[in-house]
């Protein structure tokens, strides 16, 4: 295993452009002191039929950016704590310390008298520090996302949206996808916005979240996220983000879901690893689609 | 890659003994509604000289465990946000949500008027579901702990007082320990109280934080935790734990520091994920003791 050492600093968070589909999904107004509004839509659905848990996770994080100067996020651990519908949500925002270093906040989005997510994020504050060290990333081992499928594109999955606004490209089409779970469950997939949006430490927030669950790979047809840890490295190059999906070990239903996130230059942008649980009574071999 | 899926129950938690040094140094009294006394000993002392950041998270857990039937944590997150010393604490503690599957809470830990820790965990509730599978772990390919060095022991590290507490034996001496880092921050150590009480799930959120910092091979000369994130597996058999310890990205002056430990028998029965920053201009590299 070797440490990669990389010195480049992160640089400061941008708002994307307030028209593009996650822009507008994702955005919260001010209704009082430490107060939000937000508005779910059907357009991030994932497997499930319900919204994507880092979709849900976004205005949230841009409710606790807001009172931060710079807004960079560089942890967020969310909480799923019900299912979410589309329609209005409220967000309340607490700060837990500022610091010169470190800002610390926590919120919940909920949906009528049910929280739905609680989060904690830490944010850069204006002298988050840098250390000297040396290195870099490689550029990925896998096909560009010029040369791959994308088999999801086009196709009808009951229920989910989310495929209508991420292009999700495979250096090799998973065999969960040809009816055949190969039992490994892991994945590599490109992705990005189909409306051409680049992607922000907010937006990596989404789309650690964003590909197929590994379990597929296993015969599960499909997993509910329990508590969700995204580590945000650095400000990713625009374009493609190549995802490495992976859960290694199931334990009495429950699994970790290992995301990593590096940009077309092959860095490191994101790393995620959720905790999450198996339908119940469900076997782990599916006979395919 | 491999993936394991193990159908064993995730055993209810039962408490230590509660004369261990353990639990006598991480238990909690109420003193009201959601409220509890936590006494933080100089006894658990890490690198740096303050107490060891899974010390601190462990009466946060145990305040938050008291209130749910069974109390089996399966997930804690837990913000750093300022520096902790020996002497009287306060756990405040939040319920988020009871559920018949999953019961959430949060809950911060205070000395005087500033918060030190915050953590949110996620507990098994009554009718958490099971789901089947097939598979399981495998014995740990390294040199078992009766054969291994234990440097720390019998040393004394300024300010350091965990290793009175802990055995750490490495199958292979560190490189940062012979004054040689290697440049692979990565690192095997087995671990197990001195006092002879073996671990259960709450014992684990200190143990992921209990060995050295897999950046010691990189020539750091400590590093800070904002944030870590445990998943409680599985209840370990008893006696020696290995540790898995590895940090692979290092960008500019964070990092994350993964640890995984399995039981004697190669079980998962935890996993923890750090964000930790550097110690700002300090070289990563250093001349040795």
């Amino acid at each position: 295993m070797t440490s990669h050492v990389d010195t480049r600093p992160l640089p400061p968070f941008a708002p994307g452009p307030a028209t593009s589909e996650f822009d507008v999904d994702t955005a919260v107004s001010t209704t009082g002191p430490g107060r939000f509004a937000a508005r779910i839509t059907d357009r991030w659905n994932a497997l499930g039929g319900g919204p994507d848990g880092g979709y849900l996770l976004t205005p949230v994080l841009r409710a606790m950016a807001v009172e931060v100067p710079g807004g960079t996020p560089l942890v967020v651990s969310a909480s799923y704590l019900a299912a979410a519908r589309p329609g209005e949500a409220a967000v309340c925002r607490t700060t837990l310390r500022v610091g010169r270093r470190f800002t610390t906040a926590e919120a919940s989005l909920s949906q009528g008298d049910r929280q739905v997510v609680h989060a904690v994020a830490t944010f850069a504050g204006p002298e988050a520090r840098v250390a000297p060290g040396a290195g870099g990333g490689a550029a990925p081992d896998v096909s560009p996302p010029e040369d791959c499928a994308e088999p999801l594109a086009g196709v009808r999955l009951p229920g989910v949206s989310i495929t209508d606004r991420i292009h999700h490209r495979f250096p090799e089409v998973p065999g969960w996808w040809r009816g055949r779970p190969t039992g490994n469950a892991s994945m590599d997939v490109w992705m990005r916005f189909r409306d051409g949006r680049d992607a922000d430490p907010v937006a990596l927030a989404l789309l650690v979240d964003a590909a197929p669950p590994a379990v597929l790979e296993l015969g599960a047809p499909a997993s509910t996220t329990l508590r969700m840890t995204v580590h945000l490295r650095a400000r990713p190059t625009p374009g493609w983000l190549l995802a490495r999906v992976a859960t290694r070990h199931v334990i009495d239903g429950h699994h970790e879901e290992d995301v990593e996130i590096r940009d077309r230059a092959g860095r490191l942008v994101a790393q995620s690893r959720q905790l999450a649980v198996l339908p119940a009574g469900r076997p782990l071999k599916i006979t395919g689609r």
